[in-house]
């Protein structure tokens, strides 16, 4: 089913001017793959644990077993591909991205990532490159977080920090089910997942390596095809909060005893927007969404004032200091808009995610690759969260690349060009290899 | 099953100090009725054009003949309950109010009105009154704005208002059928409405007058039983009104790319608010409300921004010209907005009902009724639209009065003591009597 695996041949002598290069038709074949198994009419839908995510798995290991690599998955399903080193016991390179998607998005945010990953090893395999250390790729589950609130749930689970609490108690948004339930679905054992070591330990990765869309517009406004990531921004996440007020008759309750839910919550979002905008004046990175709010499907009516509105609230930046800040001063808004508007706010759970700042050295790696193979790079921070948070929260040296990508992610218009693709993996084939010399 | 009709005789002498009492023991009986009959668990659900409406209007009718009354039902399913007068081709007083509830509502508001004028007449009846003219009590279909997003489609078809297009065009917000389908399923024929001449001319009428439960908490406040209304509040309405802006990543789109259809209703909110309590402060009457706000339930995330927000805004005053200017500042915020936000608002369908001052001899004879009770009453507007909006304006002589309740209206709790209802019957009653001396 995977499509030739054979490439022109670059000889068998390995000169400087001519690196091993990425497989970039097995990722042209597999990308077919992947969007034709997961359609859903308008995008891709591979749901975290569920049938989308396991085709993802299934098509991407079957792939690099043909490709002569070995394979492996661990207890909570992450599948790992390795191109095997001279020294089996060094400390291994990971290169890591996930398969599942959110739903009705696009055929590239996560794949992408593991086919650049695999199409780097696969070409260093044809090229007969034996590494001094292991170089694994891994298929990771779980990190769209639209599916279960907790975050990076495959990555954590590799590394021992999935807690027992959320894979009994935390449900799928759809479905209402466990994740303990969704991995038995898929076949796999919850209970592993606790009871069994770690997959990975961070002192057996001697880096990671995370390749992804820009899911912002920046490299398509530049006009740069290959961005190289300073930080990845923390944040912290409301996905629950609400505010409760009094419903009462839209022309009858007098101004001064109202307790309105939405004019309420519109002045938390304005007054919030404001504090962004002054921030940003002072150079400060944030970004601040209100990506949903609602009122109540059945109470609420033109013709009443709010009781209830409920909503999420997304902060985030790279500096720990500015993401305090901001916390500090919703809980002032807050506390002057009840007592004024006479409502309560509750936050619900939060999330909190610190920024991390990416390795030195392995971005210096990946800048000097770009240079050497000629491909324009724009060093930017990286607006979104991704597994590196995992791996660079735990000290493992991490770097991420990013690739030119319009109309943004987690949509089905998302559109990268397969030559941004391998320019990306080139990048990277060429920095495993001058981390091999 | 209705209970006694026989109340303490009052002696067949009728001074002035011996004015004839409404039947309360009988508006009692038939308060208990309607809420054993329309019970949804919580509170009461009298769909307009359905089971709840249909069983409150048999369950009256079936009171008044009882009572010896004239009872007849119009093409629209209008109740006519009538206490024939001296001259019965003179033009009559009408006594009206609506037998619809909200889904889940209290057993008040509507019913009251319709008792309250059963309860008088029944009343004059017994007492063996024969009045100058008729005077006939309305139950009226379909006021409740929640079911149909058409207003005072019950009294508007009596006085031939009623549109074909919207008989055949407006649909009920839960089933989706016409107004015209659920007009069949309670046996009436939609067409006869709109072939036949209506069934009431304003010219045919005297007064009309309607009795209400208060919506807001004024009465309460003021520990005062009842209230003479001055003026109802106009409003325009717009129940569709939308904000489209575009999707994208929370943490990757730059502050000035954004186009937030979150940041941009809440914006809004917040600026009209502002705009109301600056009116407010100028002393003009105003009520602006955003009862309903929502994001996309498919679309929206905690992890993008928002590129759609469905919103109501419902704006009132008993000034035409406050109600304009606030609609011409709308447009202007709105125009600000998109320019600034790059969002698009369309505000869709709005309906505009107009202010309307109740007449001032009626008003006059309800104080003069009161006083000569001894029933303490405040003059106050009436923030709320009813039925009396319609016939006030074809140029009908109209009157209201509130009754105190707790607790507001559209709501299981809504809190009306029968004391309070039993002064409001007699000042109806009384002022029924000096119209006929």
């Amino acid at each position: 089913m995977v499509t030739t695996l054979q490439r022109e041949s670059e000889g068998s002598v390995h000169q400087k001017s001519a690196l091993p290069k990425a497989d970039i038709a097995l990722a042209g074949s597999l990308f077919d793959l992947l969007r034709d198994a997961t359609a859903d009419g308008e995008g891709v839908t591979r749901e975290s644990y569920g049938p989308g995510e396991n085709a993802a798995h299934a098509i991407v290991r079957e792939a690099a077993e043909s490709a002569g690599l070995e394979t492996a998955v661990d207890a909570a399903g992450n599948l790992y591909m390795t191109l095997p080193g001279l020294d089996r016991s060094a400390p291994r390179i990971l290169i890591g991205s996930h398969l599942d998607s959110v739903r009705c998005g696009g055929n590239f945010d996560g794949a992408a990532g593991v086919l650049a990953g695999l199409s780097a090893i696969a070409g260093l395999a044809q090229n007969n490159h034996e590494p001094p250390q292991d170089i694994t790729v891994m298929g990771i589950r779980a990190e769209e977080s639209m599916w279960f609130s907790a975050n990076y749930i495959g990555s954590r689970a590799a590394l021992g920090l999935l807690s027992s609490e959320e894979i009994a108690g935390v449900r799928r948004t759809d479905s209402g089910r466990t994740i303990a339930e969704h991995m038995q679905d898929c076949g796999l054992d919850p209970d592993a997942v606790i009871a069994e070591p770690p997959y990975l330990r961070p002192n057996s990765l001697a880096a990671y390596y995370e390749v992804h869309i820009e899911q912002g517009p920046v490299l398509e406004e530049r006009a740069i095809p290959v961005g190289v990531v300073t930080d990845i921004r923390g944040n912290f996440r409301c996905r629950e909060a609400r505010c409760i007020g009094e419903y009462g008759h839209c022309g009858t309750v007098p101004r001064s005893l109202r307790r309105d839910a939405v004019a309420a919550v519109s002045e938390l979002v304005s007054r919030t927007d404001d504090l962004w905008d002054e921030l940003e004046n002072q150079g400060q990175d944030l970004a601040v969404t209100f990506g949903v709010v609602a009122t109540d499907v059945t109470h609420s009516a033109a013709s009443k004032v709010a009781g209830e509105a409920r909503f999420t609230v997304d902060v985030r930046s790279k500096s720990p200091v500015t993401l305090s800040a901001v916390r500090k001063r919703l809980d002032v808004f807050i506390a002057d808009i009840e007592q004024r508007r006479g409502v309560q706010f509750w936050l619900g759970p939060c999330s909190e995610t610190p920024p991390a700042a990416m390795d030195e050295r392995l971005r210096a790696r990946l800048m000097e690759a770009a240079a050497g193979l000629d491909v324009a790079v724009l060093e930017m921070p990286s607006g979104a969260g991704h597994d590196a948070l995992v791996f660079a929260g735990l000290g493992v040296p991490a770097a991420m690349l990013f690739i030119r990508n319009a109309h943004g992610s987690h949509n089905p218009h998302e559109a990268m060009a397969m030559d941004d693709f391998s320019q990306a993996a080139s990048v990277l084939t060429a920095s495993l290899v001058s981390n091999v010399k």
